[in-house]
């Protein structure tokens, strides 16, 4: 139920005039604290509810971008969905963040909040593909690491350079039987490319590729357990090149209970570098991906979408090596 | 600028019924998927805003929930975060995530989101205290971890228990210099009970405690300096109680910069034992919060808050030793 309390009911109940109660709601011009005080305690009091609502929709924006990713409890996603999180709020929007998991229903439910415009725009990192709401052309939209439609422009790290980086590194330290772990083959996703440089790095050396199904929905449980497998199927393995740094940090693990020291016995590169996964495991080897400059340029190109309609092309950016003692 | 489409004109535009287009737009009945692109692609190419907006303006609620954290890139608050998302989705709340970092005039501008009803609820654990605006009785706001007002309850675990299983730890491993790092005295929070719990534990042991500040929002490198400084002043030092576990995994590397093997010339505990820093840093010891039921607790209160107005008390829940192998 709608009340009618006005603005004018809630200048009389804190005893100020309504251009002062209208300066506290709208921030403007110097006001002492008290005064302050006494009107938002007679916002309260009177159960006011401004008219923000109503403004917003006569403006036709919302100042809101969802986010939605696997799981923000990553350090890869933690990371971006942080610093996306500041650089939108100093351009004058506030992020909504839903954790999609492995559950389309949930990121549908994002995309409809972004059809009736209750957000401004999406910027997308999930793993579920295929809904048919992102076939609308035009959308404000802006994926990262992940192949949505051709309309949606793909914001992510070079992850074939990524591979051949990984690869090479293990090749260089002398291993013989390499393993990598990726998601599954039927997920169009610009980090393919790490499976298909691993692929070419290891056939030019005249070696044989070998892939672990992965992902990144699993349990850690379920996820130590197909690692276990690696070291049932293939003891003679000496250098794993891991789908992301939590997977290496499993593998790590994992190989203790197989006597496997690492880097003696095992050699380990990880993938994606984020400022807290070199804090907690600095000694990991692995491929960083420039998580600050995806939120950069995933935000300039939302923005250009929302307020100029704009169309943007994909962006890919470099990455480097983080040497640890792992490989 | 306001558009005048109607939900008439879309229907004209798919070439559906009004009740047809009414039913996509609310999810309501069986719908084939090639009617329900059709009325969502006639939404698009007519830029018709539902009225979702003004429906909520109707219903007085948003269904959008606010976390403030000072960072969501951190275990401990990424985690949280997460599980709240999960919890409050599933409730029907989104939620609206704000990393405060040291800035009030951003925990500020959250409050107002709050005050002028563009939120139903908050969620804070933020780090900057005394604004004004959480003096207001009855506001829908649960803390976690963090005292604002007699009025707001606050959701933490057991901090006093934490820091006597901490130092005990370290105690019962033989430890005569014991130091501790903790957040600024001027801080009052729960978590200064930890803080309580160590110089007791000391004190009961003869032994003297030694407080080092440090501040969860200081860069990397600060820190760092700072723990380097322990190490100068005490080269006597053989156990370290961790603010957090970022900060003990910072004191474990900076350790063998002055060449003190953990746990032979060390031992060290942190605090608080998120999954992903179980999966990251195995090795470390340390006090492990109960992160989901502290999500729990919090979204039940906050509902309470929101829903029936009513007025929770404060829920302290316990902690337990994860035992690693750095203590």
């Amino acid at each position: 139920m709608k009340n009618n309390i006005k603005l004018d009911d809630v200048a009389k109940e804190a005893g100020v005039s309504k251009t002062t109660a209208s300066r506290v709601l709208n921030h403007r011009g110097y006001l002492s604290k008290e005064t302050i005080a006494k009107v938002q305690q007679a916002m309260i009091k009177l159960n006011y509810r401004p008219n923000t609502i109503a403004r917003q929709l006569y403006k036709q924006q919302t100042k809101l971008v969802g986010l939605i990713f696997p799981t923000i409890n990553n350090p890869f996603f933690g990371q971006l969905a942080n610093e996306l999180e500041q650089l939108l709020y100093q351009q004058g929007y506030k992020v909504l963040v839903g954790n999609s998991g492995n559950d389309p229903a949930k990121e549908e439910s994002y995309l409809h909040q972004l059809l009736e415009r209750q957000v401004d725009g999406l910027i997308v990192g999930a793993h579920n593909q295929g809904l048919p709401e992102y076939h609308h052309p035009n959308l404000p939209i802006v994926a990262i690491d992940q192949k949505m439609n051709d309309d949606i422009p793909v914001v992510s790290s070079d992850n074939y350079q990524g591979g051949v980086l990984a690869t090479q590194r293990l090749l260089d330290d002398g291993c013989k039987c390499i393993i990598h772990t990726n998601g599954p083959l039927n997920f169009i996703s610009p980090t393919q490319n790490r499976r298909l440089a691993y692929q070419d790095v290891l056939a030019k050396n005249k070696l044989t590729p070998i892939t672990y199904r992965t992902d990144f929905c699993w349990s850690n449980e379920k996820k130590k357990e197909t690692f276990r497998q690696i070291f049932r199927d293939h003891p003679e393995v000496d250098g794993i090149f891991a789908a992301n740094d939590t997977d290496a940090c499993l593998i790590i693990s994992v190989a203790a209970e197989f006597h496997k020291q690492v880097p003696t016995d095992l050699k380990v590169v990880g993938y994606d570098g984020a400022a807290m996964t070199t804090v907690l495991a600095p000694q990991l080897t692995t491929i960083q991906q420039p998580i600050s400059q995806l939120a950069t340029v995933a935000t300039q190109i939302l923005r250009a979408k929302i307020e100029k309609n704009e169309n943007s092309k994909s962006v890919t950016l470099p990455v480097k090596i983080h040497n640890g003692t792992t490989a």
